[in-house]
């Protein structure tokens, strides 16, 4: 079943376009599915794709805009019309077309929202723009299928009929009372069951799950995940039904946080692919690395103000120890990091400080014990002097604790101030542990050595 | 409307149960949701937790058993009798029931299968064991609402009140002809539109995105993505439809492998959480730290082999810069790294393998270069030689250089052999990288320095 886009379908439609051949154009891409239509306008040249969106229907290109990269789509908007955006957006939801337009140059959104036809869709895309983007009034569309609790099982068919032609996909009915506000939801299978003359207000789920329009994405993310929720209504500060957020809107929230979190631990601070031009992977890059040669040369520091010890050569091996003194200190803050901020965004954490302070320590003895025994070995082995490997043994199981409870308390210190804690688990946190960890490694060496 | 777990009504459980207050226990419990009667249950003793799962209604906690962890739900079905769990199951989706049977010891499988009242159930159940459990057959559930083509519409109606019965969320209704092979689907718009006297056959949509019993997992999970579906139908090997899986729980299998790869990323072997028992952290681990060690043990070797240079106080400071070039090596390597893996599981590594060769090495001259400047003014604020900034400079350079291919080129060859590439973005890549690093550094500062 599987849809394989091919260089050959590529070729075909840029002859195609070439030749302003639009029937057999129409005709190669009538049945094709938006998300595929998608892949092939990002194989395109910029007049060959803008070509493509004005030729075809809005109907599916509407579609197909919102599954292009955002920069791509900027470009493409950037060659069509007022009147020409405005008709896309017709054709998508209010969420979807509200989101283009945040997107859209600031002096041509006026014009744009002018020349959509249909007013009530316009008054919906402009009441969305309000909201900010990462909250539930920001996410929701206006779309949905809503009832009032004193109309009959049959009034309610006849009017959900009317109103179905508007939603792509119907997930619940939602009751409200004459105000407005949010009553309650209907089952599509108790409306299948239920005698037509039933009142809607005898039939309805009272309990329903709901989000007020300025709680956090993230946290609508939680609940719909905690509680299986394929659709959630939005209300006002009132009570008032104003929209509802799907469940695919959330599935790329997730995996767009869940990709944010993996690139801020790997030091990445934009949303960047693979694709990107080389200037917006430096800019996403260079930062974290600048931060990372800084923390270096501190710890070039350091070394330095130990110097003198080189002049012994009992001594001087310490020195070949510092790279596997930091980094192990920087996986052991990473570990530790990335558990906790895992833990903070799944909920997870409890307990007291006490307790997790314990925990890490433990822990920490643990795996500091397991590695201080190799450490040792490799010291008989290498037939190094005794005390000289109990030191950097030693050393290492203190850098591991120190290590383990920078990388545990900053994220916990960093979400109670409300700062995201994912920050804490790439180089941020390995560029503090390197410092901190040659200095304690040395320092320790210099109290047990006595030089 | 946020349920909020309170210390209070923990007490107050509690207290129910040692008084064996069923009546006001089930009083208390009755309105309470799956998800937050799962939280309740995290934090009751085992005793307590077994209590309530065996007083409260099958249809309430066979929900919440699905919601708890897999260790807490062992430890708790272990006390259960094969009736018991039988009657959980029996409430159970196909696909959930299944998940539990696979995870029960092997000798009481037999045995609870066998008390399953629903014999049809119970063979469904069956049947989903045998498929592996990342493919599209270990995901789905077998309730499904199923329409033939040659029924009218008013027919279809009627059945299909019969068999919602079984399935709690109507997403699709699946046409299927007489041997029960995938035709197409049908919207419940067009059911709500269509005059009853209408064969299925004529309203129907015969375009259906679908995938096999062997799709694998994230393949599932791609297409579900791509297309926006909610639902996919899944046929066997003779195009019978045979099962259906729903996004949520491809919501679930997302969030698990983001959570897998950043979990690797950060060298962490298993699936742990903040929440996990002192050993269970250690497996997950340790081996990582040990891998990181031995790296830093290699690196102890290549810098033994230059020791003589610290005889000479004005080569020395070379060795206050491993940390630095480490560090450096494993930031570039896992910047790369990240980059790619998300492009692998994104599907948008585009190009041949020389146009990602010359813009990884593009990418990391123009990072090189501004690190190496910065390298170059803190020589000259510290009255450094020149030459020896210059010498350090150019051996940062290479090493990014290096770093980045390493990071860029490991996860593709990982791919194309199959293994998962998110391995590479860990311990691992950074742990080959300091080697590297280092050992790079000292070789070309001996080819500039001359010692």
């Amino acid at each position: 079943m599987q849809f394989q886009i091919t260089q050959e379908l590529i070729d075909n439609v840029e002859l195609l376009i070439e030749e302003k051949n639009d029937a057999q154009l129409k005709h190669l891409l009538d049945e094709i599915h938006f998300a595929d239509l998608a892949e092939i306008v990002d194989e395109l040249n910029l007049y060959e794709a803008t070509y493509l969106i004005k030729l075809l229907d809005s109907e599916k290109t509407s579609e197909t805009l919102m599954e292009l990269e955002e920069d791509v789509r900027e470009r493409i908007l950037d060659k069509l019309s007022a009147k020409e955006i405005a008709e896309e957006l017709e054709e998508m939801d209010t969420d979807d077309a509200a989101d283009i337009i945040s997107e859209l140059p600031e002096d041509r959104v006026e014009n744009v929202i002018a020349q959509i036809e249909d007013n009530q869709h316009a008054d919906n895309i402009v009441e969305l723009l309000a909201y900010g983007e990462d909250t539930a009034g920001g996410l929701m569309a206006k779309e949905l299928v809503r009832v009032k609790e004193t109309w009959t099982v049959a009034g309610c068919v006849r009017e959900m009929r009317r109103q179905a032609e508007n939603v792509t996909r119907v997930h619940s009915i939602y009751v409200i009372d004459k105000e407005g506000k949010l009553k309650g939801r209907l089952s599509l299978k108790d409306l299948l069951t239920a005698s037509t003359k039933t009142h809607i207000s005898e039939v309805y789920i009272p309990k329903v799950d709901y989000v007020t329009v300025d709680t956090e994405g993230d946290e609508v993310a939680r609940i719909m995940q905690k509680y299986d929720l394929e659709a959630i209504p939005v209300i006002d500060n009132n009570g008032v039904l104003v929209g509802r957020i799907t469940i695919d809107d959330i599935v790329d929230y997730i995996k767009e946080e869940a990709e944010k979190d993996y690139q801020m631990a790997a030091g990445i601070s934009q949303d960047v692919e693979a694709d990107d031009s080389i200037w917006q992977l430096t800019r996403a890059r260079l930062p974290w690395l600048i931060l990372g040669l800084l923390g270096g040369l501190g710890s070039v520091f350091i070394m330095e103000s130990f110097e003198e010890i080189m002049v012994n050569p009992a001594y001087r091996t310490l020195f070949f120890y510092t790279p596997l003194i930091a980094a192990m200190a920087g996986n052991v803050g990473v570990q530790s990091s990335a558990i906790i901020v895992q833990g903070l965004a799944n909920n997870n954490v409890k307990g007291s400080i006490l307790q997790r302070l314990l925990k890490e320590i433990g822990l920490s003895l643990i795996n500091g014990l397991a590695l201080a025994a190799i450490i040792i070995i490799f010291g008989l082995i290498m037939g190094q002097e005794f005390t000289f490997s109990i030191t950097i043994a030693l050393a290492l199981m203190s850098v591991i604790i120190v290590a383990a409870l920078v990388g545990t308390f900053v994220p916990i210190i960093l979400d109670k101030r409300g700062i995201d804690p994912a920050i804490a688990t790439g180089p941020f946190i390995t560029t503090s542990n390197d410092i901190f960890g040659i200095f304690l490694f040395f320092y320790i060496a210099k109290m047990m050595l006595g030089f």
